[in-house]
């Protein structure tokens, strides 16, 4: 299996595009990604798009017209919220599988009048609008109540991830949101679905991303040094549930047994992470199923700041989807910048001092979980 | 880049399942085809799914969730009418990158009231139901007049497709359609865009078909010998268009060099070819596109019986498009099934005697073209 590297990443601002649509976004990414590779459209040989809420209508070769239609293969792949980072793994096969150097991938999306606290995401699920609730808060509503039955994990604690990544943002100028939050405007703000209120929910917004990701003759020609180490993809496995482990819990898991052992890496090597706090409650979680605690500790760490920046492993210092916001097709790529960045000492204000591995963590319901883990 | 092999094919018959559901039909095929891999869903390391009306309800996940929820990775992939065929390039790369030893592609439709007669098929375009009039019959009737106009091509050699392919589908008992249609009947149908008439246009039905794709070790322990030769995808390249070169035409003609040149083979090596017939008019071209002919003499090959099972080069003696049915997210491993099947020897009444190597090949608009070329 061929060695796989990224050679250039970019990220537009996430917020809102009202005057512009998937094609503009997604080609303006993708440009910026190429700028940052020192490579151009004439390099690709393969291109990978994601884009969830308009998954059938050939987002790619729409956004290939835009920016330079030379007849390369795309595809278009849809993964709920994982889609951008499963159109990242696509374009990983087609390099490591030796027939491609060049391989670009991007997300995108637009929202619209979606968001996770009215629909479903990916999920399908259209009763919510109905019964006036969402299928998203409620899940990690439970799974995070559940943490506080058996741990002793408190609300607090769990509002202590908002406060963290929401200051994490200020220093991110592409984040949706740069306003910082303490603890009481956290805890004070409207209830979604217990634990979370509404700071502890991620934004609805626009956005995209893109990555130039090449083989390892690409990769020496161009001076290229950041490697993806694994890319992994997991779907939810049958399992006796109790409300103890639902998918959010095993999926990641089970992503994460493979990813360290691929990467020859584990949890105490990395620097930092970027996961998939679509909620508050979530991210605790992660900590432990990503085995950087170990379980029953998260509330723990949360309160000693070892995942505030500055921490023993920083997690989300773009600011997380709670902050930076998460465009669904967008959020996997972004997240990949985002290490990409730190392992180049590309990140300014927010840069995580001396990087060497970042682990990207992004989970889809209905089910898809990736964990990229890079190096420098 | 790692050899790749097919070790399993299914296809349900195509044609109207109101009872039955997108997940239901899908876990079918993919039953079907690890059975007849001597495989189960425990073997199955990467899924690939196709299904472009649903490309955003992770078909590929329900599936998995029927018929054994293993928590592997699972990738639901849309490209307009090549949907399927680029799930099954997908599982093509994952065994070629070294890190999959057995892929299952599935591709599923359910058309609904959709079909290329009124929609835009994945175009996007929405206009037709206004002006009564669809994209793809437009697009692929103006290709033939100008074929007409160019080399003299008539309309009733573009019927005989469709009496061809009618005529062929006769024995196929997984065709949408059984019944000969004679030229008379062809030429008097109902004119939907000239030259095609009715009975020239893919019918709207619903299928699903399925493949596993394994390495070359696997191959050896399952003493499968159908190997994939090149699994080429191509968008649409700029170009000066005039009528003459529409992007149907060059999109082939781009991936027919590249599969040609990979497979280290040409047109005069394939014993018989599965092409996208979504229109008799398509046919014809298709024949100059992937170089069965030279260009203009499509009309002589097919008055000629070239292409008629028996001929020199058999296209679509499945049916094709024209009477096995054309569910769009289906079609694409559908070919596939009918050429490994006559690479097997297994093609029943319709098998081509001692063949050794199949063409594939799906064209969508929006664009994408996908090329298998197989041998055993």
């Amino acid at each position: 299996m061929g060695e796989v590297f990224v050679a250039g990443v970019s990220m537009l601002k996430f917020g809102r595009y009202k005057d512009r649509d998937v094609t503009d976004l997604g080609g303006e990414a993708c440009l910026k990604a190429l700028d940052d590779a020192g490579l151009t459209m004439r390099d690709v040989q393969y291109m990978a798009a994601g884009c969830l809420l308009q998954a059938n209508a050939m987002v790619g070769q729409r956004i290939l017209h835009e920016i330079g239609q030379t007849g390369i293969p795309v595809v278009n792949v849809a993964n709920a919220c994982a889609t951008g980072s499963t159109a990242f793994r696509e374009a990983y096969y087609a390099v490591a599988s030796g027939e491609i150097d060049v391989a670009l991938a991007v997300g995108v999306e637009q929202m619209g009048k979606a968001g996770l606290l009215g629909g479903g995401g990916g999920s399908g699920v259209r009763t919510e609008g109905v019964v006036g609730s969402g299928l998203m808060p409620a899940v990690f509503g439970q799974a995070g109540m559940e943490h506080m039955r058996k741990f002793g994990t408190t609300p607090e604690q769990f509002a202590k991830v908002a406060v963290k990544n929401h200051g994490h943002a200020v220093r991110n100028p592409l984040s949706q949101y740069q306003v910082e939050t303490p603890l009481e405007q956290v805890m004070a703000a409207r209830m979604v679905a217990y634990p979370n209120t509404l700071l502890m929910c991620c934004p609805s917004g626009d956005g995209a991303a893109a990555a130039v990701v090449v083989s390892a003759k690409k990769a020496r020609e161009l001076g290229v040094t950041v490697r993806v180490r694994a890319s992994v993809l997991t779907s939810d496995p049958w399992t006796e549930r109790d409300l103890t482990q639902p998918d959010v819990n095993t999926l990641t898991r089970n992503a994460a047994t493979i990813a360290w052992e691929r990467a020859g890496l584990g949890p105490d090597d990395v620097d930092l992470v970027e996961l998939h706090d679509c909620f508050a409650t979530a991210e605790l979680l992660h900590y432990e199923n990503l085995g950087l605690c170990k379980d029953g500790e998260a509330g723990r760490m949360i309160d000693e700041g070892e995942t505030t920046h500055g921490g023993r492993v920083p997690v989300n210092v773009s600011g997380g989807l709670l902050s930076k916001g998460h465009p669904l097709g967008a959020t996997g790529v972004a997240n990949i910048y985002e290490i990409v960045q730190h392992l180049r000492g590309r990140a300014g204000e927010r840069q995580v001092p001396n990087a060497k591995v970042g682990l990207a963590h992004v989970i889809g319901l209905g089910s898809a979980c990736t964990i990229n883990v890079l190096s420098t």
